[in-house]
């Protein structure tokens, strides 16, 4: 095969492929967009989602790379560490990571609607109502609708940026050979609001992503720029207690004043809200390959994960980051970036799948754990003693940009020393007192 | 959901499908059975596939269960072990059970035609050349494509028997929350053939499953009624040597003669056999639910596995065996009955699921390996003293009806106390002075 790339053609304009359209426009090739909603910056328009998310390391890079990330910095609001809420109310803050290491609660629609007009201001040809019926693999053009009529486009090269639900990935899917999974947690998850005080300010502290573990399920809050919280409840759809259990508003708010007492001091109305809003599921999606022809998998439409640990749209950002970096080793030779793109992509992307549906047990249930909070004291300990040769898995994968699959492998080892220090007689009360040069020693070993 | 259940359709003919609608028909119940291909008993037609299949305890319990096994037995070649050819040439026999145990050799075609002819007899409605096109899961009815016309039936219930690419399974892995995975291993295979002598007769030993393992792939024959054997070379797809690195019939005659040396004694024009029939991939299913309101999958349609524990179609007639035990046990009530048949039989599908993917390692490479065969023989002395004890894991799943996932737990302990025997310095020198009263001890106190 030997790519002749002029004309891009790029399915979705969520959040990596307007920052994909970016990249690739800076790169000089002209590049069309395709978006099956209307344009979320003009007024009346939801944004889809009032979901906001976790900008980390990962995604910084990729935002800076192609000079995006000052605009943006202005709508975050950083989050230092988990405030875990105990059932009598009582609150315990676990720092992220280092002093001065924090994470950054954005706005899904806002951080979109800046990477839109940004693609509109290097060039990018968009196209808003279009939805992609059918992509052909084999002739490199897609289907599209619109609201006037069915049009067809041809391209040299076209990205699948279009999500969990991917068009492009469906006709991958029923090619011979092709691997897919989609999994489904038993747990799916519901959006309520902590409104701002009747002051204006923050309810709770705007500096914390809020988590409120309860072993099987749990609810977190995170900060949003006009002072309210986004409160998302992961909880079973099945079982005692699950969405399918909670029937009334009166069950709901005894069983929110019940499991998460001091919820109820800012979420107003809880009753109504529940009910109002949707339940929706939470998918985990892996496939291989990721090219087909001249069609990629880029984002969650290559790699959905579930939320836990913040990566989902650090994952595609770094995508396009490391596409990117390919493109410009090997001079824009397709023929060559592309096949260490999926080679790489893939076994990052398995890793931090694997990563986010694991931390979902530490969120909901380990934090929580008085010897769980010893070992992340001792691990900080050794980070901050040796900063290089024993980095938190937190760390690694949320502050660095090692590869995930690296941050998966070391974190292991970790573990496995961690378990057995954890295990003797009398470390809660003894852990500052060891000698961390023969645990570096270990790892180092390992 | 109360289910009223008179007139049940099957999806696909074949193998699992025929002996579930003289399962359901025998209750009962009105049977209508659909199949895309014309009736594989009229002259002319292909069965489809000339591969053979091993017929082993569980599928002929579930055949003796119906009154269908006498004649079936009719068409069976015994294999009592496995023939492993050496590069060398050197055979090397391995029983596969205890004196008197072996698995049968049998024409998927010859055996299709008597449960075709079986489910007529007891009065199943049969419709060839029927395509499924789509299946409502809503209203339990099927839009089927026939060689005149497109026509719509309605059932009470509706059987997905239709396989590996089941139709029904197609329109559940739309829904939402449905968990589904296919995976293709790196191999495919390549059917070629060993014709009988001269003077009629076969060519190598006709009570044995022929292995030439060869580390990263195999040549296998199962015998034929017709006295030709029917080789598969199970052979990676991509690398050196591959499917994609043989391309001229020199090649493959070099590749063979060097490889598999004793095979080109019985296998003729090898150079042309091998590029006249196709190259199948090997794919793997899981899926769940099972039940989508009154649509059940069953067989590969449900938990499509890759051959090397000679299993699938023992599964899938095991399926249609147990689904009668709940049946029986619950009076017909569909609504207790089908929550159990996917519940439990999704546990052992998974389980000879895994057994299967990791029996090709066995097969391939194992076979060929000295300590391999030393604790073969281990465990066939500890069976021989203790033989409700220890039963090995090819027996429990071949010439027992325990549960597979039972198997398996089993299976994984004593693979635990295996290891770390085979471990033991001489021991391929000392084995028969091991204690077996310790090992079985072993066991129990796992």
């Amino acid at each position: 095969m030997s790519r002749q790339v002029k004309h891009i053609g790029i399915l979705g304009a969520g959040l990596v492929g307007a920052l994909l359209s970016i990249y690739l426009r800076k790169r000089g090739y002209k590049v069309s967009m395709f978006e099956k909603r209307a344009d979320i910056r003009k007024a009346g328009n939801e944004s889809g989602r009032s979901i906001n998310l976790a900008l980390s390391r990962r995604g910084i890079k990729a935002l800076k790379e192609v000079g995006v990330f000052d605009e943006v910095s202005k709508i975050l609001l950083p989050m230092e560490g988990r405030m875990m809420h105990g059932v009598d109310g009582q609150l315990t803050f676990q720092p992220y990571g280092k002093e001065g290491q924090f994470i950054n609660s954005v706005s899904r629609g806002k951080l979109n609607e800046i990477l839109i007009s940004k693609a509109e201001e290097v060039g990018v040809e968009l196209n808003f109502e279009h939805t992609s019926k059918n992509v052909s693999l084999d002739n490199t053009h897609v289907e599209f609708a619109t609201p006037e009529k069915n049009i067809t486009h041809q391209f040299d090269l076209i990205f699948g940026s279009d999500g969990a639900f991917s068009q492009m990935r469906q006709a991958m899917v029923g090619t011979n050979r092709y691997n897919y999974e989609q999994y489904y947690i038993p747990h799916g998850y519901k959006e309520l609001t902590i409104p701002p005080t009747e002051s204006g300010d923050f309810a709770i502290a705007s500096n914390a992503l809020h988590i409120w573990p309860r072993g099987k399920y749990m609810l977190i809050a995170l900060p949003n720029l006009d002072k309210s919280f986004t409160c998302t409840l992961f909880f079973p759809f099945e079982g005692t207690p699950s969405f399918e259990s909670l029937q009334t508003p009166e069950q709901v708010s005894a069983f929110f004043s019940e499991t998460f007492p001091d919820s109820l001091e800012y979420i107003k109305n809880i009753g109504e809200e529940y009910f109002k809003n949707p339940t929706s599921s939470l998918v985990t999606i892996k496939c291989f390959p990721w090219v087909k022809n001249n069609c990629v998998l880029i984002g969650d439409a290559a790699h959905a994960i579930v939320p836990f640990y913040g990566q989902g749209m650090n994952a595609g950002f770094e995508d396009c980051f490391v596409l990117n970096k390919l493109l410009e080793e090997y001079s824009d030779d397709w023929d060559k970036a592309l096949p260490l793109y999926e080679e790489m992509r893939k076994v990052d992307a398995d890793a931090i799948s694997d990563l986010a549906l694991h931390n979902f047990v530490e969120m909901r249930d380990l934090v929580a754990d008085e010897k769980f909070l010893v070992q992340k004291k001792i691990e900080a300990m050794l980070h901050e003693k040796f900063p290089d040769q024993w980095i938190p898995l937190y760390s690694m994968v949320t502050f660095s940009d090692m590869r995930y699959s690296d941050a998966l492998k070391t974190g292991k080892k970790q573990q496995t020393i961690m378990d057995e220090i954890m295990s003797r007689p009398g470390i809660l009360e003894n852990w500052q007192q060891l000698d961390s040069h023969l645990i570096i020693d270990k790892l180092k070993a390992f």
